[in-house]
């Protein structure tokens, strides 16, 4: 072991689910992309997106709501653009169709195999980002994407995000049943 | 589009990215498996995550310090061993062997390629979960885990998690260049 030291901000998480996240913004729909999002809390069910200074904070902001979307590898070239360009320059709101359920500010793409609408549940204030926190309202995906029930990672297809060195992955291969596995160590 | 309308428990991010949760307990390291966490500020670096009301949290309250190890595939069975035992019942400081940087209650894990060593920053209390925020103070790795001075999630080899199915799978092949594949779309 020859651990090296290297600098903080390169503190990344290996690797990152990229999604977009869906706003109307001055009446228009506006999709982000970003990588840097969890699940944080159980029941009820909440989902934070840490952003920084964008367009689309304004929507979330001034609707209290906002959706989730993960995109699959066939929209990945439309999910970097997304990231490229600002809502405040750029219309977004042709690059996909769109639906909406029961919220009207929160636009789901129909080409994303998972649409996730949420309210928003408190806005978090960090030194560079905000961190806001959702409560899914409506979860939308589609039987072919459904393995007994439940949602099948290798049939929605994500892909993946590294920073620094900025490339997105593919889903590999399955490794093993989570929360069984380590059984065999249990004396 | 057939969309259909699933369960808001079942809102997960795809995949999520596992990291080991160290912490020094009533005088012992200490380790929980989590995947829900994330990169979630720019400057300074802060990382979240997300647990129940875990042994774990005992620590990192008491100390107001706690690491994030990212552990490769071949200490997946391991990684899930600390998800399934509490450390209020089972020792878990000599599963791994571990070293400490400058914070002397935060446990870095040798073998993990990546052992990130973080100050409390805040701690958000939600209705089931708390959601650490730490700052990084340092971050170590080796240099076999790095091409051009930057972490190489391949050389890292880790693993992701999907939830509600349970399972874990590899990072699969380079797919493109994040922050530049969506400038063929600019006009």
């Amino acid at each position: 072991m020859d651990k090296i030291k290297i600098d903080n901000i390169a503190a990344f998480l290996y690797p990152m689910p990229m999604v977009l996240v869906g706003t109307v913004v001055e009446g228009k729909a506006n999709f982000m992309a970003v990588g840097w999002s969890a699940r944080v809390n159980y029941q009820p069910p909440i989902m934070a997106v840490a952003l920084g200074p964008h367009h689309t904070n304004k929507g979330i902001e001034a609707n209290k709501e906002f959706s989730l979307n993960i995109p699959d590898v066939s929209l990945m070239e439309k999910t970097d653009y997304c990231g490229l360009v600002s809502g405040g320059k750029t219309d977004k709101s042709k690059i996909f169709d769109i639906f909406y359920g029961q919220l009207g500010r929160a636009p789901l793409i129909k080409a994303c195999p998972v649409c996730i609408s949420c309210v928003l549940y408190d806005a978090v204030k960090l030194p560079s980002n905000t961190l806001y926190l959702g409560e899914p309202r409506e979860v939308f995906t589609e039987e072919r994407f459904m393995t007994d029930n439940k949602l099948d990672v290798k049939k929605i297809n994500p892909f993946t995000l590294t920073m620094p060195d900025n490339n997105y992955w593919s889903v590999g291969e399955n490794l093993g049943r989570a929360w069984n596995i380590g059984k065999a160590l249990k004396k």
